[in-house]
């Protein structure tokens, strides 16, 4: 494998689709991406589809199809970032650096052949180091990659993050920084809290908690991969030029900050969009349990949390979330489920969210969980739900006081 | 090599930007296609970019770049054809047929490394072959192809139709279809001339010698390969289903179309985008002929036409004409030519265009040339200049009596 020179520190850089959305926009991150070059690192950029060019393909597609083939989705959306990739090197060269777009395929991505939702199977790296010794600009199309039997394929969801990991890995950066809109990871919603505060950097496993509770700041897949291979993330803005969040280990973290004082809770996260499902009265009985989520499985339905309580008279009641937009999907099967396994009640409540404190202090200080529901307590909120981890305590509540759980809490640990 | 079932005949389908502008027009391709599949046929289909996507393509780069690398240009252009083939796939999946759509790269289209002007190597059919066989419709991206070391490359002008008739070389179609929004070749510009005929058939000389004399329904390109390997083009409307013009072999055409008169020429070819540039009084000595074509030949400009007179008291004089859009390029170098070779004068005359017939009947019927001529003086047009071939009569008139030198022709010759 060839590599750039000695000690040329590689730099990977993501930029989302509104960092791109026009031709003065790419020019911009042209220009940025230059003094980065002209600072002697190895730069490697990639980026999503310019702004709205995925919906309108996908809309485009819905004209001709309600349920379009995937493959021909895949090979339709990859034109979008073929688009933006070309056009940032075609800036960059005009800023005077010599820069090479690269399809997903071209630059080494190799995945399955699961279309829209293809998981990376490995990064080929030589060609993106070839070009990279030879002083080149590497701009590479996030989201998409190809089978090993040369079928376009895209990673689904925030694919372009998990991208610029996986390509941060395969060229062994040690860094990958994901420049977007916002400048970091806050410690909550700043359309909900008034004055939340950017986190210099939290831990692998917090941002994971985090974006599972529904911070959506990264995508769990990146940060996945990213703690899997100890590439660091750096969050930041894609205009202005300020630090952003650093998402690390925890030793490296603690190290590079010098913590003093141990933080108990790195951020409140909170997620509207959930429907509460319950099952009453289900004989308690071994192999329910896994029959009701195996049914769920074969819809590839997320679980956000589940809730058994103890059991009484034989009997239990099982509650748990799924996101609101998949409750359509299995609302039929949840009713025959219900019939099948003998439940004397199903109830759907889409009114609820989860507001959840996420930190690795939570299961070291046990004082956390009562600092929290007195919080809530005090303004009159009702606890639905409750569960925990040992890097998080989640509640559901009910989704008109959602905002104002948010604030409460945000107010007790990180004002 | 894999094939499809025997006797299943193959058919080459290639529609244009107009015919694929929206989502309502690829469905209308889809329904045609899939008519096509249900009489048994294994059916590719090739596509150009929808409407005016390549442009709009080209405008977003001309924004950040006054002069973008081809490399980059070519990444660039090709997504247009990958959006409209995935989507024609997507609506023939919707008719109720099996599709599945290629890019150049992944059908086998090999070319050279030459950017925005590639030339193809080979046909790489094996691809192509096992989806047809099991049963699929196959939607190529026109245009692109690419090299060995896996860039991608585009063709150049015209290079959907070049596209299409080398895949149908590729996988042994015996014909390949041009969909257009023309219903076929004419014997005359329709802008100009109120009832010209629709060819039935032309040789593929005689198409090449209209094609280089200012007709623009095929490109040369296409009509050379096509010539080259025996595959016979078809040249008929996408929305109509109607004959079209059939361009093969001139004994084909005999045999098919019986004609018992001999036509004596085909068309009338005409082409208002030329400039006249004369060389007068250059030495009549060798090489000086030579030494002036290859000083345009360095900027590839094309020359259409050539004609040097008889010489007189030792100095010639030298006419040709090249395309308008590249006399700015060349301007310079021919005022220092004329000094170097001792020319008298340099006249450039934008004012004049090029009227020309064409038939394999030409140089069979030494008539033709003087019946062109006089039906020229009758109009009293002036002729300018004359040159011809066993194929074509081609005059120089001034530009603003072209119009009616086309209308005399054809009136005198087809009507």
């Amino acid at each position: 494998m060839s590599t750039p020179a000695n000690n040329t520190p590689i730099l990977v850089q993501k930029y989302g689709g509104t960092s791109v959305a026009t031709a003065d926009h790419i020019r911009r991150v042209a220009k940025r991406v230059a003094v980065e070059k002209r600072k002697g690192k190895a730069v490697v950029v990639v980026v999503s589809a310019m702004g709205k060019t995925t919906d309108e393909l996908i809309s485009l597609s819905r004209e001709l199809s309600g349920q379009p083939a995937r493959r021909e989705m895949d090979m339709l959306l990859h034109a979008g970032e073929i688009i933006s990739a070309s056009l940032l090197a075609i800036a960059l060269e005009e800023e005077g650096e010599r820069a090479v777009s690269l399809t997903g395929s071209q630059a080494g991505m190799i995945t399955d052949d699961t279309h829209m939702q293809a998981r990376i199977e490995e990064v080929e790296g030589e060609r993106i180091l070839g070009h990279l010794t030879s002083g080149r600009v590497v701009v590479i199309t996030g989201f998409q990659g190809v089978s090993r039997e040369n079928e376009i394929t895209t990673l689904g969801r925030g694919g372009s993050d998990t991208s610029a990991v996986a390509f941060a890995v395969g060229i062994g950066a040690r860094q990958c920084e994901i420049l977007t809109d916002v400048d970091g990871v806050y410690t909550a919603d700043p359309r909900i809290v008034e004055n939340p505060r950017k986190m210099s950097w939290c831990s692998y496993d917090e941002m994971l908690e985090m974006a599972s509770l529904g911070a959506r700041v990264l995508h769990s897949r990146s940060v996945e991969i990213a703690r899997k291979f100890g590439v660091e993330l750096i969050v930041s803005s894609s205009t202005e030029e300020m630090p952003g969040t650093l998402v690390c280990s925890s030793e490296k973290g603690r190290k590079e900050f010098g913590e003093m004082e141990e933080v108990l809770i790195r951020g409140v996260a909170h997620n509207a969009d959930v429907a509460k499902v319950s099952l009453l009265g289900v004989p308690d009985q071994p192999g329910i349990a896994g029959s009701v989520f195996e049914t769920l499985g074969t819809h590839s339905v997320n679980i956000l949390l589940i809730v058994q309580a103890e059991s009484h008279e034989g009997h239990n009641d099982i509650s748990f979330l799924v996101s609101s937009e998949m409750l359509g999907q299995v609302r039929e099967d949840l009713e025959a489920l219900a019939d099948k396994i003998g439940a004397s009640k199903l109830l759907v409540d889409e009114g609820v969210g989860t507001v959840s404190v996420v930190g690795e202090g939570v299961q070291r200080e046990s004082g956390i969980a009562g600092r929290m529901f007195s919080s809530l307590a005090r303004e009159e909120i009702n606890i639905d739900l409750i569960s925990t981890s040992n890097l998080m305590i989640s509640c559901v509540v009910a989704e008109d006081s959602l905002e104002q759980a948010v604030q409460a809490i945000h107010r007790e640990f990180l004002e």
